[in-house]
């Protein structure tokens, strides 16, 4: 394989995304994103358990990506910021892939089952996130409600970025949410 | 019919969610529920659409009660502030059914489907919450995640008023929530 080539996985993602795009995510066959990826069925399933999967097989590196960074704040770090900061990190990343999240945003919009299952993302990041205060010695409560805001301030963030058209960078939208949030918490 | 008999709807919720308890919500059927309240089938599909609307169909109303509550907040109170009072409101209607929302909350804590439609409910009220903050004149963002972050504090209280055996009420548990989003929000 010439070294220019993507991946089996970034083809069949490219392709899988796609024919999303064009015929709708209900309406694509895995045999019809192996065959527009140049490769069988079976490597398909190498990858991805199944369609679905393509779009979300991000989640757990997030996950991780998350934990371990508010894991490794500093001790003297209040939890809100450690969580800032994660959700900053995690931001930076899929800024880089921003023609995808795009494309990926545009799929699950148009699909109610995809969103539900967007939703539960979601909701396990959020678990994941106060598990992680938990054991940083946060209490439960403060925990859960830290994790629950940090999410809900990358969803609102997030969808600032794929739906306006200025272009700022998603790290410094979760910036700007983060201190929003702070904000209206106060009472402003 | 006695006065003191409960109506069709009551009788038929009851009974449905003490099979859901007995037998788990996929293993009962629609039959054994109306059998179970000495109802027809008819009579209970001309209250629920299915069996999983039994638990869900109060969501209508709560959304109603959230809405017109902001809506008609005084002008002066605080964005938060309205959706907290808001809350507290349902919190105490909410604490009127505790023995349902116990029992309905052991059904969905057994079943995957049902927690995602959960999910699907609370992210309803958010956007619901904060299109009533939007003609209330709360900017986009900070309408939802004003939202976003009532709907976290009213999951968190719900989960503690279900989980905690020292009995508070919900509406004490919502504001002691909220007290600690902002702490948490503000670095404490």
């Amino acid at each position: 394989m010439a070294r220019w080539e993507p991946d089996s996985r970034g083809r069949l993602e490219q392709a899988a995304l796609a024919l999303y795009g064009e015929r709708g995510f209900e309406n694509t066959t895995v045999a019809e994103i192996a065959a527009r990826a140049g490769l069988t069925e079976r490597t398909f399933f190498r990858y991805f358990a199944d369609k679905r999967e393509v779009l979300f097989w991000g989640a757990g590196a997030l996950q991780e990506l998350l934990v371990s960074a508010v894991a490794s704040a500093p001790d003297s770090a209040a939890p809100i910021d450690a969580v800032a900061a994660a959700l900053e990190a995690a931001g930076a990343l899929l800024q880089e892939r921003r023609e995808f999240a795009l494309q990926r945003q545009t799929v699950i919009a148009a699909n109610t089952e995809l969103q539900e299952r967007e939703l539960v993302k979601l909701a396990s990041l959020s678990a994941a996130l106060a598990g992680t205060l938990r054991r940083r010695g946060v209490s439960d409560t403060a925990a859960s409600l830290t994790a629950e805001a940090g999410i809900a301030v990358f969803k609102i963030a997030f969808e600032r970025w794929v739906n306006e058209s200025n272009q700022r960078d998603l790290p410094q939208l979760i910036r700007e949410s983060f201190d929003e949030l702070k904000a209206v918490t106060a009472g402003k």
